[in-house]
């Protein structure tokens, strides 16, 4: 295990190790949390979810007032956190009816919902109009010509931005590039003069921007200054052009944090820098007015926030070759390590910072050969019942959970102030049985 | 898209083309069942299920009588399904309370049932032993020393299988090879004759078997055929050692099956030739009396069992790169494309036999990269409405599904002699809050 200070960068915010050696969050002791909800368990602490939205709010808003921080609900998104969110002052950005629902759920200021993706369906389009969401992000001309026939038939003028692919490579895992030229995502630039020619025609359309987004874990902030200088000269062609105004821009979300400890990654400071000043120098020189700036973090929210607790079960010698120890979730709860190759810490909670350490492979119960949540890390020589926590697992692990082997989905808690917060009750047999229909 | 007759044999038995050029299984249009219960929707066919589990049983019981036939659960279970593998006479494996659960939800006999897992918890053991579970297949001396205890404060003698390691690479995908020498799972070959030795000093376990699983999707039937002679050689050394008798014997599951058109696969036949050819040849060379043989399939009974339907939303040009073709589910409910490169066929169900082909991409609904069902395939000009089947998405697709993107699970129907049965209804956004509390 890595040393405290180390492991500290990766943790949230209010972590701590106890006089008893055990890990603190929120000031709650972990291993008592871990006793009293069971495991696994997911831990987010309140404290570093509410400073990450602030810290975004002021970095970009320091620099540039016309800015809205949009909270990427794909990264995870519950009642409990959308209510948070809205209480920062974020906006949100979602991708399907679902997470509107859930928006809605906690009342979210509509307005202040942006709805993104490749495929929303004709009932979605009508399900966030009719409740008023502040804009769609329109990917593709399908969805232009079907969104204008939807707000036609509902008698509403919406404001879209048109998503683009400005043919940037992110340099990250493929899965997670979005912005390259072969994406699913958005019109290519070439077709983007055609995309804003028929929204500006659309009778019930009211283009209001351009959004933008390269990839995930995006390590190089030059790509998004690469984006964001593509789309302001594609703007200002379009004004003169079309007389197309550019009251609004996204360069999207992505920005990487670390996972691991030897893990790089800039700082919000760095992303706003890089982002602001090229857009307002861009800006100044081809005489646009600046327009509003939407960033959309999720995991740069999210990820350090959450903490996975599991109970060490079984362990297994293989000699001269590997020692592993086995946890009571794995790629049920988090899909990652086996789907991206994440690397992941790993922390014994119970005797945070005991001597004696041991190289062992961290293993789920999943029945799969890949159900490896880490490959190799040294920890205070495991037993049976001791709590590992995993830092950094706020963000797509638990909406990329399954039921794979007939597993239950994880409890969550909030932790603030000494006390957690049941904001996920842990899934039952009951609710695994609910939805089968036997045929009599 | 493949001829016809190329595609019917990775589709269920019952498939046909009607008059209307649509595609028919059980007797259903399956353009008729997505719109009558939505897509994404998952279709099983039961002729093709229990025809399955038929070949299994006379094709290895013919040849071996003492063979029992466990249906792997992991596949695919749910309470429709328990019921037919009950109905056809089948064991099952199984590797969670949950899956238990399930099954003695349609009072399924539990003798007939084999518990599997390389971390399964006391609890888990407890009610395994509580509800009458026919064998524990125990897979590491932690978990031998905890079901030792459990039986003994339960009062019960359990019959148990050890799971042993022969270190066989069976040349699959490296997350599917579970059998080789550094794997999670099972005694390795060096150790088991310690491990046995305790099961017989063990107070409350009659350890009556050895079991091996070396993979899945494993096309080579060589594989097999070492593993069943490694098995019985180190059965023979143990008779004289310690006087075990090898009552039961089980090779594991792992049957390949083909997902593509140009995919191939051993018959059912050639694996139970193999094994079994093997086992009695070995067994004889040895003065052995022929175990009794658990064979364990899940996804060659279910695989090809089911299709998947999608309808088609939006779609997207990319000059000179590529057609894209959205659908409205995508990794959500089918993650293996993504997971482990798994390649799929497709069919236009509404125009099955339609000329002009075009080659497209048949992408999700998920805002992710990653998330394309099939990169590069010929179908008759798809357009927005039209549906999309794609077959052998019975095994491993709906229990990795997902709520990604706040996605709903999608409706299960089981088809036959022309009618469709609901056997899982589609989640609702209720569903999706249902966990969720608020903190007052």
């Amino acid at each position: 295990m890595a040393s405290w200070h180390r492991l500290s960068a990766i943790l949230p915010d209010t972590a701590v190790v106890s006089k008893d050696n055990h890990l603190v969050i929120g000031g709650c002791d972990v291993v008592d949390l871990a006793h009293e909800f069971g495991t696994p368990l997911y831990v987010f602490d309140e404290a570093t979810l509410r400073h990450s939205c602030a810290l975004f709010r002021e970095e970009f808003g320091s620099r540039h007032p016309k800015t809205l921080v949009l909270y990427a609900a794909k990264a995870f998104l519950n009642r409990a956190l959308a209510q948070i969110f809205k209480e920062e002052g974020l906006g949100l950005d979602v991708v399907s009816a679902g997470e509107l629902a859930i928006a809605k759920s906690v009342d979210f200021p509509l307005s202040e919902v942006y709805f993104h993706g490749n495929n929303k369906s004709k009932e979605e389009l009508e399900l966030a109009l009719g409740w008023g969401v502040g804009r769609i992000v329109v990917d593709n001309l399908y969805e232009l010509s079907l969104l204008n026939e939807v707000a036609k038939k509902m008698g509403i003028a919406q404001e879209v931005l048109l998503r683009l692919a400005p043919g940037i490579d992110p340099h990250t895992h493929r899965y997670l590039a979005t912005g390259v030229v072969d994406t699913k995502f958005g019109f290519p630039l070439s077709q983007g003069e055609e995309a804003l020619r028929q929204a500006i025609e659309a009778s019930h359309l009211n283009p209001v921007g351009l959004h933008i987004h390269l990839g995930s874990l995006i390590h190089n902030v030059e790509a998004y200054q690469e984006g964001v200088e593509a789309v302001l000269r594609f703007a200002a062609e379009m004004r003169d052009k079309l007389s197309f105004e550019l009251a609004e821009f996204s360069p999207g979300g992505g920005f990487a944090i670390p996972y691991a400890i030897d893990d790089k990654a800039p700082s919000i400071a760095d992303y706003a820098v890089a982002i602001i000043s090229t857009l307002l120098g861009i800006a100044k020189e081809l005489s646009l007015f600046p327009p509003k700036l939407i960033v959309e973090p999720g995991r740069a929210i999210v990820g350090r926030a959450g903490v996975a607790l599991y109970t060490v079960g079984a362990m297994k010698e293989i000699p001269a070759v590997r020692r592993y120890v086995f946890i009571d979730g794995g790629m049920g709860d988090n899909i990652r390590p086996a789907l991206y190759g994440s690397r992941y810490e790993a922390i014994l909670a119970n005797r945070v910072q005991d001597k004696g350490l041991q190289r062992v492979t961290v293993a789920g119960k999943f029945c799969e050969s890949g159900d490896i949540l880490i490959r190799d890390i040294n920890l205070p020589q495991p037993m049976p019942g001791d709590v590992i926590a995993i830092p950094v697992c706020g963000a797509y692990c638990l909406p990329l959970a399954s039921n794979y082997n007939a597993s239950l989905k994880p409890a969550i808690v909030l932790v603030r102030k000494a006390k957690a917060h049941l904001i996920r009750r842990r899934e039952t047999y009951e609710d695994l049985l609910a939805g089968d229909v036997l045929i009599s």
